[in-house]
């Protein structure tokens, strides 16, 4: 196991060269402009706890306090002529340099990490604490971040929610070894707490607190959502009881067949509801969260309007160089009767009766009585939860980019009819979403 | 209108000579057997409080306090000899004389109606109570009578769960005239008290309270159910606003025809079911609490297992001479896919969470986990209301009587099916359930 996720030597070797390349690098062309920089390799190339093959390379333009940023960018900049610009809380720079995938990030040079500007002044702080601690249990943390990748907990991004590197880093630095932090995870419970420094200034509502060493009033974990903490619970006890190296390396997952899906489309008896459209052009830690409140929105509206939603799930993915964004909706309850109920006043309310009497003056049956209140029964507007998503979808406020995206163009696929989308990210998507089996036991 | 409802003067003497001739004969027969017993006239006849063509004659054989029952008993069987034994709390006769209904009750003759030995013991005093105080007022009560009787809530047995024709006349009583109970009715609200006496020494929960002016300790409206009470108090309000006669005389629930059946089944969308079978051999009283129960342990069954009633109802009626019995269940969620969810425990409970996993070896979607929670969707047993019916009734537990009547043999119809029941009964039942409109406001 650990041959496949530890580097060998040839790979170290290499990124070491193309780290210090780019160092020396920067540190000359920095002289030369007469710029204060001390560039820092950070990141898990900078401690050996980075996985095999999995080796972006994070290098830091750091610089002092009153410098400006923007002399770091453009210092960025000039080191890799060909680049791409991001955007996180500041600029940075990707680009490809000697084959290898390289962030430059400018950020301040600070003696405290309670003072930081912004998110990524933190970073070196964190490369720092780890890379004194860390020796001797690099394998360890190798094994545990693999097996968090196995099982699909792995990564702090909206998407996943779930564990980042420094905070796997962390859980082996207080837990001493990969099957201990897996024996100990076994029995968290939420509000699980763990403050190596012994230093925490704030209370946490998160399902687990990890208070970061460097920051007492930082949650490492907070990104981490309530069901990625304990699908790890889960799986660590799982392997605990019976170790196998699928937890690592899963077979991966295939899309789905038209044969396959029509299948489990009938055996389910279930609606199926697609809704597709192009997504936003924007990053996925920006796109997700507005899905998932779209999501919600919608699982909303079903249930005001009688419907029953059995699951939904939301995916972005590219199909043809354009990111679809996918939002998928099972339904247990997808038709109702013509006729509704509609709970009134109770009668000895003469005013509330008499003005919700004239709201409804043609019913289709009542007004009765039913626990001393009116009840009319009235003609239901939908009664398919397709109709419904068909006629409404386009008034419903489901934030301003999406609600856009949504108004430019979509399409809705009901039941069978999911089989016209054949893109390789929606059918194994949609096996996924099928399937949906966590490793318990 | 009075006129409708006020008996003629040769409908009062008519009764009041079959009256005499009956009271009379008891008087001849005890003295010839030396049995101490005293005939009463009792009732709306008594009083002269009776709707015109609504003339049972009540009449009570008083014995003494130690004296025997049966012996009262055997006298009403001499009076009548082609008669019927019924059984209330104790044994009467029934019998048909000179035309009339008549029943033949023995019961005690105290002097106070705090001493009782069962109900009918407290007849006299109330028949004492009204013929003392009614004189003057008896049109008022006849047209409040006729009022309950043409809005649906006249009589207390628990068909109706209404007013009592006592209950109507202390009203007058208390509030001097109809259109003055009306008024007043139209701002009752539950738990209504009305205390002629002023001698109240019990509290009860009911939605109304009269209490009875000869025993302070009972709720002369005790039958009375919350949704029949203010099924009168709209009524009133509606009457008070705009007066007609249909209220007193609405126009008779026609049978639905195939045609407007099976319209108003497709109009509806919903899918009605009706449970069909012999009555048990018992009268109205005791049939009907066994029915709503029966009602409320099947509808729990359809919600138990993911369906959702509109609306039920339960009815008996005659059908070439048997009795049958009718439920009536209208489902707006009546298909349901082959999955279910099943929720877990949360993942931190270790040993419910392997219990549960156990229990569900197989399921069809995940172990995954939702709000912390393992979840499994799994093959649902019954995925339509009908063939839970079909299967599970003879299985429920619906009252000893009619679940052997169940098992005897039932037909269940599904939908358009309803129109294989032709019959009168079903057919005026199921009109007034379609239209099922009360008079408000």
């Amino acid at each position: 196991m650990l041959n496949t996720v530890r580097p060998t030597p040839y790979e170290r070797a290499e990124l070491r060269i193309a780290a210090d390349e780019i160092l020396s690098k920067i540190v000359e062309l920095a002289m030369s402009r007469g710029i204060a920089c001390r560039p820092m390799l950070v990141g898990s190339v900078s401690r050996s706890t980075w996985l095999a093959g999995d080796h972006d390379l994070d290098i830091f333009l750091a610089v002092p306090e009153d410098a400006d940023l923007a002399e770091a960018l453009e210092l960025a900049r000039s080191v890799a002529p060909v680049h791409e610009e991001k955007y996180a809380e500041h600029a940075y720079i990707h680009a490809k340099i000697n084959g290898f995938d390289v962030d430059l990030v400018p950020c301040y040079l600070l003696k405290d990490a309670s003072r930081i500007k912004s998110a990524v002044d933190r970073t070196p702080f964190h490369t720092k604490y780890v890379s004194e601690r860390v020796k001797g249990l690099e394998d360890e943390v190798l094994l545990l971040k693999q097996f968090m990748k196995g099982i699909g907990v792995y990564g702090s991004e909206l998407k996943v929610g779930g564990f980042s590197g420094y905070l796997s880093e962390l859980l082996v630095l207080r837990y001493g070894s990969f099957p201990v932090v897996l024996e100990c995870a076994s029995s968290w419970r939420p509000g699980e707490t763990i403050d190596l420094e012994a230093h925490s200034t704030t209370s946490h509502q998160d399902p687990l607190i990890v208070v970061d060493p460097v920051d007492p009033n930082r949650n490492v974990a907070a990104a981490l959502t309530l069901n990625r903490m304990f699908q790890f619970t889960a799986a660590a006890r799982c392997f605990l009881k019976e170790p196998d190296t699928t937890f690592f390396f899963p077979p991966d997952q295939k899309p789905i067949s038209d044969e396959d899906l029509l299948k489990q489309i009938q055996e389910r008896g279930s609606t199926l509801l697609l809704l597709d459209f192009e997504a936003p052009p924007m990053v996925e830690d920006v796109i997700f969260p507005q899905l998932r409140k779209a999501e919600e929105s919608i699982r909303a509206m079903f249930k005001r309007n009688g419907f029953s939603v059995l699951r939904s799930d939301v995916d972005c993915h590219p199909v043809n160089g354009i990111t679809r964004a996918r939002m998928l909706f099972e339904l247990d309850v997808w038709e109702l009767p013509r006729i509704i109920r509609r709970q009134g006043p109770p009668i000895w309310e003469a005013e509330h009766l008499s003005r919700f009497l004239s709201s409804h003056p043609k019913p289709s049956s009542g007004p009765y009585i039913e626990d001393g209140r009116a009840i009319v029964e009235i003609q239901r507007k939908y009664t398919r939860a397709s109709d419904l998503l068909e006629k409404e979808v386009g008034t419903l406020s489901l934030g301003r980019h999406l609600t856009m995206q949504v108004q430019k163009g979509h399409d809705i696929y009901v039941g069978s009819e999911l089989v016209q989308v054949k893109d390789q990210g929606f059918r194994t998507f949609m096996a996924g979403y099928l399937v949906a089996r966590f490793r318990m036991c």
